[in-house]
């Protein structure tokens, strides 16, 4: 297994970025990802309760079909909260860019980021998609992996190559995100693309356990998007058996898992205003999910991530949100240790000996940079 | 009916207020507040898991008494996460001071706000209640409202005096807070103390309903203390009959909503680093606790707070709140009015379109005054 820090698209995959004109700026704001073979695909979208449109439309087009080959997705707006024009224009978006490439609408999935509330600029989405299909290329990515960023200092992008039998196989991810934090911005997105021949079963499962120990293990600032979207294609063109063996499919899974740990990481890392990244592990619960409610109630505690900022080692601010996670916890069997807070890179370690569980999560500082930014007036 | 703004005791009240030494300031931190006749008592405590240890006592003492007289609070100092001595020192302190006031150790009931994980300085508390019983007077509650601070820049106290039939009545607060965003320390305590003569189920039912209307809907972090407490003492001597009919009940259950409303908003008024008093209203709902939920959703979005600091108005944060709070709602249902972000005092309504229940809360904003407080360099 090699694990590469750029995004190196999997045989029969290739992509694109052009400026649309969506961001005034004139950055790339628009991105395609394309499968030359049909692929299956698995999705994971936000819980909030208000979803943007495009989530809305890949959730129609998740139910009845096999075949997906393409993912379009524009940055500067989220197409949310715009009602039934919202659903009009995101699958517009996907029924013209279908027309082009000759299939059915239902094969193209969409993702949006940017300003809510504002209507999506369908007609420059119009106008720019045949010169995103005629970019499209394997190199393509790198344009791609910019198109999709907002506020992001930096690209994200990992692949993983591996074998499955005597087949080389290809994971490669691209995301975006820092931290829901930007103004007037939200969402962590990211699309993960593989030549792995795989069920539709086994994609799913791989997907939701890789993004339930990365995506989901991170926090900035608490804040749920309600665009947060990734989305995994595999169109099976690296040949390997379809992974159906047990062991086949630990091989997969764990390297779907490196690749969404790996993205996550880069979105803490690249949190605005973050001066820390920081790394909380709690060990001794009785269950994942109370080990991570713990974890989650250190990460978003805005006494505790100011303290880290501050260098400031403050145990009792750790003891309180301990006790606020609704988890059952003893002050006796309470074990905290943390790491020197001079680091960039900081771990705290919590035990709070009631079971065998263990998970860790990610966060960052809170700083006045986030606020400055954030308050919109940089 | 006749609110003050200041500290006003009660027929057959006392308190009063000095420096022990636990704060190295030599600022006041040791407050007393007495009742001359046995007093009824009704108390709510943080819901934290991890609970300091006086509140412990308090519980215990709460079992099965009937005749309160006292309550002793220290600032500077949270004598929590202390273990068995943090017990042994919260109850040394009741039975000390009960000893030299000539009563059980039970009728004395105890708070602490200040640094998590120190132990409590027994000695000095020890050395300084003699001279704590023998400040005790109507105008000690001036000293009294000082000592139970931390890094609250004012006081926080108010009165207000009504008419029970042909009885006047007094109800009498005061309160501690800035938000548990202080550095190292944390909690909100408020002590409120009447001559009303009341039955300690409808103090109890009376208290509950005031602090779930006040101190329970106020937030600044989102952070819970493990030290929260409100303690109520009705001592009779307003000498009005029992409070056993509904109006009279009302009545006192109105003024006691005030007193606890007014301490609650001068808590937010005061949190560190705010520049505005937010206040969030939530309308629609199918009950109040969905109702609370979303408001507090919004309440506790660092970016909605940052919004408002920056004065950049950003309906998209307020609506992925909502979204984010766990109740369902629908896009097309929600309307959202936010009041100028210009004004020191701001409003943001909420309707949802889903029943009839309605809910305010409190916050401040979030600036970068409340990370450098919070950092620990300031």
């Amino acid at each position: 297994m090699k694990i590469y820090k750029k995004a190196i698209l999997p045989l029969g995959f290739k992509a694109s970025g052009v400026s649309s004109g969506i961001k005034r700026s004139g950055k790339l704001d628009l991105a395609l990802f394309y499968s030359d073979l049909p692929a299956k695909s698995s999705c994971k979208f936000t819980t909030n309760a208000i979803q943007a449109a495009p989530i809305k439309i890949c959730q129609q087009y998740l139910q009845n079909n096999e075949d997906y080959r393409a993912i379009i997705v524009n940055s500067g707006n989220a197409n949310c909260f715009n009602g039934k024009t919202g659903l009009r224009d995101a699958r517009q978006t996907t029924e013209i860019l279908a027309k082009y490439l000759g299939m059915k609408r239902e094969g193209v999935l969409v993702a949006s980021t940017g300003i809510i509330g504002r209507r999506l600029p369908i007609l420059k989405i119009k106008k720019a998609i045949p010169g995103l299909i005629k970019a499209l290329s394997v190199k393509g990515i790198n344009q791609a992996k910019l198109a999709i960023l907002t506020t992001d200092k930096s690209a994200k992008e990992t692949s993983v190559k591996f074998m499955l039998g005597k087949h080389p196989v290809t994971i490669c991810g691209v995301a975006k995100g820092a931290g829901m934090i930007a103004p007037n911005m939200a969402t962590m997105l990211a699309f993960i693309v593989s030549d792995a021949c795989i069920t539709q079963e086994a994609l799913d499962r791989a997907l939701g356990v890789a993004v339930d120990n990365s995506f989901n293990c991170i926090t900035v600032d608490g804040c749920m998007s309600t665009n947060d979207t990734v989305i995994a294609l595999a169109n099976g063109a690296a040949q390997n058996h379809l992974i159906n063996t047990d062991r086949d499919f630990a091989i997969f899974s764990r390297v779907m898992g490196i690749v969404c740990l790996e993205l996550a990481k880069m979105i803490v890392r690249d949190a605005e205003g973050a001066t820390k990244f920081i790394q909380i592990q709690v060990s001794g619960a009785k269950s994942i999910a109370r080990a991570k409610k713990i974890a989650l109630a250190i990460a978003n505690s805005n006494l505790f991530k100011t303290a880290v900022y501050g260098q400031n080692p403050n145990f009792g601010r750790i003891v309180a949100a301990i006790g606020s996670s609704g988890v059952k916890v003893k002050e006796n069997d309470l074990k905290i240790k943390v790491g020197s807070l001079k680091r960039k890179d900081i771990k705290v370690e919590v035990s709070i000996n009631r079971g065998n569980s263990k998970v860790t999560v990610y966060t960052s500082d809170l700083t006045p940079e986030y606020i400055k930014i954030n308050a919109g007036y940089n």
